[in-house]
């Protein structure tokens, strides 16, 4: 630790977008206002490319006013990027940061970007150059070491939950089976979600597969069956990334291919077109079947974000930059849970390698053992981060006859 | 035209439900329960198929408040159908009629509803027993005929105009080719409202591809490689209807089968990922290719209505009953534009056979004559209806070096 050394602070943006991206990155902008050790703040245009290539916007001049409005809006305002930098780029990184005098580096991503920000870590105190180096966290995926959930999953929750709210709806009105396919190839955060809006016994989703758990598609036919001949109908969200017991992405030995014979999976509607001809196979041709794939809606839809994650997205960023000027010199900023009732977090600075080492999967506590569904015990746990959802209300439906 | 004659009403929902159809719904008893005519209002599980077999609940009872809450519902609440009945259906429906002695019948629906209401209308007739039908307009695809715009149109289309205002932040922030795939079979009115987030000269959809015009694939990768050599990323919007000049669905003929070896298209995402492969041809593996096929949320996604359509679908309910108690017979409730400045409609009583006769497409004025774009004028139309959007700003980006 040490006092806050002058220099300039460079941000940048990584990965998938996420409604609240922008929040963190206003949050820093911000901080670095009232901070006057931070020279100013350069944003680099599409992260760690932007860094290599030196493409840099100064921030501190951006207006209050234009800054709140771009907080609100999804996507990342610096343009985001998916490179993972060998370690000549790192070296390429660190020397033009020395060049600069930058001392700040700020990076807003997911554990591939605390991982990129290790590295320069390391080569910057083997060079022995004081860099301080701080990790925002941001993911739709949920997938973070360290943090009780993550800025960005809040809200791509919340539009999931409701989408599914609304999904479920269309379904009791036309009933049949419904598959809908939601984003998380190695964790099954997003598709948990799917649960939030279930409120009574018939509510869909009636069955939910994650990747946590091995997909079996005889056991799938007979979950959907079962569900069918006591409901009529049957919804049914499920992770793209589920798999069976060899590891194989399901959908994928059975040859759904695209037009140039290519085995296609996720970011096509393959999944679940399989999924959806194996409950026709079930239930024969005279049941109404349809599958839906939610694409980058999930993590994009605007004006719709949870206050509780935007919020959240905001502070973090503001604490990265008050760990820089109280004397921290790394560390990822996370999110603890210090309270269920009255819900209430903190944001502990946690280290870099910690939240780079893995990814987190959902807890076997939420997973109905059966594998087959996401028990209700997760909703204490997502509901206060994603906020109130939209009301499904039905006729009280007093017999006429 | 004569004074309202006492008896029960019935009412039902048909088709696919939109995030409105209940408001409709709810205008219907409203303004029944204003009225002693009407001794009792029955809805009908699943339109026709309830009145068929018996169906009914009673909705006179239901609590005002309930019903505030099952209006702001997507979804159909008395449950929606697909059916067109043949002729032996209409008279066992009008014999069901005839033996409860239901005098008045309000169908809320598309097309196929002012049709079918339109044949019980002569069945009725025929038989010399005063029934009086009104059709009550719904469809997202907004293609009925004699109306301004459709009840359910303005929230789906500020749906998939919110869908891509947010896809196509994503796209800037992780450049490259993006197509959206969003509903309509033979209309590009839906597709249409893609443009209505587009408020700078690069904001994306940058090509819009409706039915209404012949698709040449060849054509398409000329127009994507044009604009992402212009802009370094082109963002897509194509209808699921969209045909060659033959009239054949675009990638069908391209052999896109399922595990079972069916040509599929709709409902599945083989169209985007035909236009994705297209795309990678044209501008090389290199090229970050994604696609999405927006489902079933266009017309179901919760808590985020137009206003003015919601009010509209309200009204148009309300309408049905005014009519059938000012004396007349039977008809379609319309929307009709009186004034552009302020936005103002009001809601004629029409033909059911003009509006059962056929469906509406995009006029040709709001496509650009290239048939590769939607045009300005179009938003002049639709924004009124369909109410304010998400707002997307970006930072200032003022170099800093």
């Amino acid at each position: 630790m040490g006092t806050a050394v002058k220099g300039k602070a460079v941000i940048g943006q990584s990965g998938g977008p996420t409604p609240v991206i922008n929040q963190s990155l206003a949050g820093v902008i911000e901080e670095a206002r009232k901070n006057s050790p931070i020279a100013s703040l350069w944003g680099a245009l599409h992260g760690i490319k932007g860094m290599l290539e030196g493409d840099y916007v100064d921030l501190l001049g951006e207006s209050p006013d234009r800054l709140r409005r771009v907080a609100e809006t999804p996507g990342a305002a610096l343009g985001s990027v998916r490179f993972k930098p060998k370690k000549k780029h790192v070296e390429q990184l660190f020397e033009s940061f020395r060049k600069r005098d930058i001392r700040y580096f700020f990076y807003i991503g997911g554990n591939d970007s605390a991982e990129t920000a290790h590295i320069v870590n390391q080569v910057a105190k083997d060079a022995d150059y004081e860099l301080r180096i701080f990790h925002i966290p941001k993911t739709v995926d949920n997938d973070l070491l360290e943090n009780d959930h993550c800025p960005g999953y809040g809200s791509a929750a919340r539009y999931v939950a409701s989408a599914v709210m609304g999904n479920d709806l269309d379904c009791r009105a036309l009933p049949g089976v419904k598959i809908d396919i939601i984003m998380g190839r190695h964790a099954g955060f997003l598709t948990a979600a799917s649960v939030l809006g279930r409120t009574r016994p018939d509510d869909g989703p009636h069955l939910v597969y994650v990747p946590e758990k091995v997909f079996d598609t005889e056991q799938f036919k007979k979950d959907v069956a079962a569900v069918v001949s006591k409901l009529g109908r049957c919804f049914v969200a499920a992770s793209e990334g589920v798999e069976d017991a060899e590891g194989n992405p399901i959908g994928a030995q059975e040859g759904v291919k695209d037009s140039h014979g290519n085995v296609q999976l996720s970011g096509s509607g393959a999944l679940g077109d399989y999924l959806a001809d194996l409950a026709r196979d079930e239930l024969g041709e005279k049941t109404r079947v349809r599958s839906d794939t939610y694409g980058y809606a999930q993590r994009s839809f605007p004006g719709f974000a949870s206050p509780v994650d935007a919020t959240e997205a905001r502070e973090a960023g503001r604490w990265a930059v008050r760990y820089a000027m109280a004397g921290d010199i790394d560390g990822s900023v996370s999110i603890r849970r210090v309270s269920d009732s009255p819900y209430e977090v903190d944001y502990p600075l946690v280290e870099l390698a910690n939240v780079a080492a893995g990814t987190k999967k959902l807890p076997e506590d939420y997973i109905d053992p059966d594998g087959n569904n996401v028990l209700e015990t997760y909703k204490d746990y997502a509901l206060p981060f994603v906020g109130e959802l939209p009301t499904a209300e039905r006729l009280a439906m007093k017999r006429a006859e």
